[in-house]
């Protein structure tokens, strides 16, 4: 089990996605759930598996599977691998894709070392995992586990108005299929999503693949500040109703809060009406991105943000409202299966560090109702979420190579003529 | 002259407007230039002119002017009146228009009482005077002055990458002849703009009609923030370099600023990459609108915006630069056009008051070339560049007589039979 992945055919893997969804001005990616891009990566993701011989399903919420089959072809049982092909706006080549890159590759390595599982092994790329278009992050794997309402996911609009089940149906997806899907979560035994790590917790600990621990609890708030419209030549000062000053002070003080609580808040998203150089907006949307260690922690520092703004907002003579448009419990991943692959790597990779992330996951939604890990692989700069984002491709490897470990422990392969 | 404006005719010339470029969702105008919406403005123009058998010409710069000839058709010495109908994002129906339509209705007063001019009277509707596509204010008047270069100004682009030169032609209008109009200055002896009121002096002046004294030093700089996008949820907050925290502060500090230095700053347009919810943004545009009652007090103003910026920018790990888009000097108007409209109003309105503005207009930047006056009506409210921007009708016809008057004046307007 000490062979390294085929680079090459790890490098021919990730040739063959990086043109797709490419932003050629900024060089990021612009893979949002449902558009041609994303077509074009499922596509990417049916073609590679029929390279394989692997059997690729469409469940009823637009996750993709691709089957490895024992011998027999039995599908109960299933050891899940994958993670997703859709990005933020701007996003790196490495969120998700790595993932579902990654087991393709560990298939091919599995293989080469003349291996077939004894339990069937299923790739997923999941749908809409980043939520950039819809604003709702993980949705194919929350409607596949029923954490999200099909009526309500099929009502979700994007920026220009764009409703989800349009959205899909343009895609030659039934939206009226989507819900919960308990038939594939029973089959489904474990599931390991390997993913490139967010932060820089890796290099602080010299390793190049570490498991993950949990998942901070986090959610999305939609701050609405209201003032009055005006001419920014002739209102008074006094006169104004300027809800940027409110959301400036908001701004900063969410800064403040957090740091001092030791949580993540940040401002990343706006929208101001009218949007005009001389004009004092009427309205400023923005969204408050909330991470903490713990539940209580996360709800006191956006209680005290939100507390802030609305005491700004008095002041200002504008009005502050707040929806909370998702929250995410804590996620602590099983203890027996986070030991098993801890184990299991020991031996290639000595001691396995154990890490928490603030980022949500489709592993992070499937925990709750299978077994469920992931596979961090190193990040140089703890770049994500941007152009940038980068793992070097010895480490890529190195991810490779122990989720096939992983893979052969928990699916049992053994050789091709005894397997099953 | 002391008859008031027809009060019918008003309604119907007010009305006959309205439906032109009306945002159906928020209720304020988007007539922005060399747009569909503008290009309707212009036809109602032209067909109204036509209808009171004024002549419409189309200048060099897109600018129209109806003419009202003396007996004999001389067109030099003129009288100019009027305004712009383009307006801002979710504009106002009187910012600009009500100027026009005063034009309008002041002719139908003057032919009403039999009276003809003994000099020429030309009604104008500049081109692109508020610069809410292009982003340069006053485009039509500043390129008739030579204030804005031809070169320059085709190649300004919108929000979609359209060149101004390229509207122009889609819109009819050759790019190629931008450029001074001297000749046509040289015709013109006097500018009398009516504009609503952006503010309450009137209010407190218990006045419906004002005259201008003067238009503050006014300008638009543009900030670039720039920090590193990253994954809002993943990166410590001090490994972050997030722009938006250096925004926030800076609004904070331009309303300081202004506040101590009795300015006016505002910071109501914003651009965010990427814009998502969970990533720190790589870049944050913002425009800064300064004004001020004096140079000096302006130039230090946003000198300490700059510096606070700076400042916080280093504490922030962050990127600033900010570009001066476009400033424009103090405009003292006329004083002897001041005085003399001052007195012809005294007979009918009493002591009319003089008030200054922080508004840039085409009257502000004729008046570097001809002599030229302002009238304001009352705002009720003192909102403006807002879908609740007002004037009473009350008002908007005592603006209608005062124009009246003041053409009367100024054109030397007699009986039909003896004029020219």
């Amino acid at each position: 089990m000490s062979e390294v992945a085929d680079a090459t055919g790890f490098a021919e893997l990730w040739s063959s996605l990086e043109g797709i969804g490419r932003d050629g001005r900024r060089g990021g990616y612009q893979r949002f759930a449902w558009t041609s891009a994303d077509l074009a990566c499922r596509d990417w993701f049916t073609s590679q598996a029929a390279d394989r011989g692997l059997t690729v399903e469409t469940d009823r919420n637009g996750n993709q599977w691709a089957w490895w089959l024992p011998r027999g072809g039995d599908r109960s049982g299933a050891l899940a691998v994958g993670s997703h092909l859709d990005s933020v706006p701007c996003g790196g080549a490495y969120d998700g894709p790595l993932g579902v890159i990654s087991a393709l590759a560990a298939v091919d390595l599995l293989r080469a070392r003349g291996l077939r599982p004894s339990r069937p092994v299923a790739i997923a790329n999941f749908a809409d995992e980043e939520g950039a278009r819809f604003g709702i992050a993980c949705t194919g794997s929350r409607l596949m586990t029923g954490q999200l309402g099909a009526a309500a996911a099929r009502e979700l609009r994007d920026g220009d108005g764009v409703r989800l089940a349009d959205a899909m149906e343009a895609a030659g997806q039934d939206p009226e299929s989507l819900g919960p899907d308990d038939e594939r979560l029973s089959g489904i035994a474990q599931f390991v999503e390997l993913h490139i790590e967010q932060g820089r917790w890796l290099v602080d600990h010299d390793a190049p693949v570490g498991v993950a621990s949990s998942i901070w609890p986090h959610g999305r708030w939609r701050f609405d500040f209201t003032g009055e419209a005006n001419h920014a030549g002739t209102t008074a000062l006094n006169d104004r109703r300027d809800p940027m000053l409110t959301y400036a002070h908001t701004v900063l003080s969410a800064r403040k809060k957090a740091r001092l609580g030791g949580a993540l808040a940040t401002f990343g998203r706006i929208r101001v009406e009218p949007n005009g150089t001389n004009a004092i907006p009427s309205r400023v949307q923005a969204w408050l991105d909330g991470r903490a260690p713990d539940e209580a922690t996360l709800s006191a520092v956006v209680g005290q943000i939100i507390a802030a703004a609305d005491e700004r907002g008095e002041r200002d003579g504008t009005r502050v409202e707040v929806v909370n448009e998702s929250r995410t419990a804590i996620v602590e991943f099983d203890d027996g299966l986070r030991d098993r692959i801890s184990e299991t790597l020991a031996g290639t990779f000595g001691r396995v560090p154990q890490l928490p992330t603030g980022a949500g996951h489709d592993a992070g939604i499937l925990a709750a109702r299978v077994p469920a890990a992931m596979l961090f692989v190193r990040n140089p700069s703890g770049l994500s979420h941007a152009p940038a984002e980068h793992a070097d491709t010895a480490d890529c490897l190195a991810g490779v190579a122990a989720l096939a470990e992983v893979m052969a422990d928990l699916a049992g392969a053994g050789p091709e003529g005894t397997g099953g």
